[in-house]
């Protein structure tokens, strides 16, 4: 959580951290959200300064406000203004001049502006970059910027220091996430509802006019209640039968709703420049065949273990070794037979998620997923799934979790888990 | 265009581009959307191969299909297929042994991961890295990429071929542009009629209960009309009063809409892995009072000058200084006085724009543009504005333009520039 930033930087020797955010990319620069929130700052960088003259036995406390700066665009003085942070404005740096003295180098002119700000706002020493960009504006501009030396570039490939604190939330995380499970589930109910408001026609739900009721539909509907609720929508998935066994097929607009098959729907919304959940139902409209009944027994036997299992002290990996055991004594393929399995259990078991839909820790198989334990705070999804493409269905269940720092494990979706939707 | 993919390639000396997503990033990864579209894949890669053994002296027709691979995880098979391109699963190289290959080093078993790739599909030679992705991990996979030594890593800083071939557009994806337009356009007609269908009590919009009309209320609208006609919404602006004398203020929840004063709305969606529009109006409920008019007639003037200077000839410079020469004559400052210039005119004057909001070209000043003329085939936008927010007040009006390759200049908006909105 953020609170351990300083923490970790002193571990690591960091001096400073410095996340960008490139013009366009906002929407899924996590990093940087961390510090801004819902802030429209649509370009600049977040500067994060160790504390300094504190002993360093001590775990020291981050005070953001003094520390933390966000350096932005003249025109977004206002949307910087509300993050709550130091503000630094690139208005006293003109590019034209910088430019003119790089010769017109555009890369150079980068670096000398970063040289700048660095000497203004007194970063040097070990400085860590993280944030999302093109990769070569990446590795160009860290290359160059090591090259110039004036302060040292510390590169984190994975497992960063900001990567690391996000992996944890603390109890105003956790309320967020929580807020945005209620508002998921809400757009749940109503789809559900949309959906029996129908009524059949053979084994077909059909619209007013007589026409048949398609995967298009409900995705348009889903789409609108999302926005009445001033959701976010990165996507979700609305399949139905055999792209129901495809475990990332979005569905198929024209596919036609019938009744007695599978229908997974998988959704992952978020408030504006906040914290996602990610909840996914398996329906079977007015009764459900045997095949996908026994199946759904397999699946919700495998989550309600994980959920019985999860704490901060098992190796993160045996809860897809548990998920594979019991699968496989049922009868199933799972993925330990290979990566190319397609029918049977063919993903992980869950993973994290919080300002980003998929985030350490993962619930993958030995030598996949690290010995360490979930951290305590962690925000993890348990979706185990079956998936039989050619017999024309699959189902997966998927709730929250967030295993609070002092040592609980709450669930946070409610959402009944019922099968069957009487029509 | 994609058509000068080939030629961009062999001027460059590039055998092979490689265009990532990794998982989360694909809203904003323009590059990989260039080739997959609409298609939901949320991880992969892209591979493209210059073609053989044609003579270097004629421009070479890249067809897409044979060389262009699109490289998927197993489970999102059926969503790759959308895209109809050659695929190739990663579900034939198995982690769990590349990873134990490599000692459990994850950036070692990326290199591998992409060495066997590389063998498997003859990729060889210079091959150029697109897409975003995390820096730190950019910057460490591309200098152990080169390394490893199995190709030539070629990294473009900017102006790459990928953003070459994406900032001119064809026939088609101009049609694809005109469609986003009109369905942008029915957003802000139904806003306008929106604001309309509430009456005023004293200067003030008041809902049928009779509370103020806020700006909320109609973001609120605006988001659920968005998801009504299938757009995806990356945010929008819609201020009013001193806000919107900030040009990138997105505007205050509880703002009251109130008679008389300008309100901003700068709207930019775009179909889902399509194309965006990029519009914006200014409107003064009831009646403008004098200072906002006479702005916005001079606005207008250089609005007008800029779309019948267009063409692929002058250097992208001469419209923005173009439009300070008049905004100054006007009385307003400008940009060239410096980029900390918050009263007058604060911005550029354009931008190119398609699969992102913001591409190249730009139309600023010179020395911040470059002499090269605006090229065939770029879509930009013509969007001065004068911003006073110590007066409580801004105005801009934004349109978008095609040069089309044939030489002409087809303005892609509609919309009227109505200053006044009866009520």
């Amino acid at each position: 959580m953020k609170s351990d930033l300083s923490t970790l930087m002193r571990e690591r020797g960091l001096d400073a951290l410095v996340i960008s955010n490139p013009d366009g990319l906002a929407a899924v620069n996590a990093a940087f959200t961390y510090f801004v929130g819902a802030a429209h700052v649509t370009q600049g960088h977040i500067i994060v300064k160790a504390e300094a003259g504190l002993p360093s036995s001590e775990p020291l406390t981050l005070n953001l406000q003094p520390s933390t700066l966000l350096i932005h665009q003249p025109m977004e003085r206002d949307e910087a203004a509300r993050a709550g942070l130091r503000l630094h404005s690139l208005g006293g740096y003109d590019m034209r001049d910088i430019l003119r003295a790089a010769g017109g180098d555009r890369l150079a002119a980068q670096v000398e502006l970063m040289r700048r700000l660095f000497g203004d706002l007194g970063v040097s020493g070990r400085v860590g970059f993280y944030g999302v960009d093109q990769r070569g504006a990446s590795f160009a501009f860290l290359n160059a910027l090591a090259e110039a030396g004036f302060v040292e570039v510390v590169v984190e490939h994975e497992n960063d220091v900001v990567s690391r604190a996000r992996e944890t939330k603390d109890a105003g995380e956790a309320a967020l996430i929580r807020q945005t499970c209620r508002l998921t589930e809400r757009v749940i109910g109503a789809a559900r509802e949309f959906l029996r408001g129908h009524r059949a026609a053979g084994d077909m739900l059909v619209k007013p006019g007589g026409d048949p009721l398609t995967v298009g539909d409900v995705k348009a509907f889903v789409r609108v209640e999302q926005a009445r609720l001033g959701l976010d929508d990165p996507g979700f998935i609305f399949s139905i039968g055999r792209d129901a066994g495809v475990p990332h097929s979005a569905g198929t607009a024209s596919d036609v709703i019938r009744l007695g098959r599978a229908i997974i729907f998988d959704i992952f919304p978020r408030l504006p420049g906040g914290y996602h959940a990610d909840i996914t139902r398996t329906w079977c409209l007015g009764y459900a065949p045997d095949d996908i009944q026994r199946a759904y027994q397999d699946v919700l036997r495998v989550h309600d273990r994980a959920e019985a299992m999860f704490d901060a002290r098992r190796p993160a990996w045996e809860y897809q070794e548990m998920a594979c055991d019991l699968f496989e004594a049922a009868g199933h393929r799972t993925v330990r037979d290979g990566p190319g399995v397609t029918a049977g259990y063919a993903h992980s078991l869950g993973h994290g998620f919080g300002l980003a839909v998929h985030e350490p820790p993962t619930l993958r198989l030995k030598g996949l997923t690290g010995d360490e334990p979930l951290p305590p705070g962690a925000v993890i999804t348990n979706e185990p799934g079956l998936y039989y493409p050619d017999l024309g269905w699959g189902v997966r269940v998927e709730d929250d979790y967030w295993l609070d720092p002092a040592g609980g494990v709450e669930r946070l979706t409610e959402f009944d888990r019922d099968l069957v939707v009487p029509m």
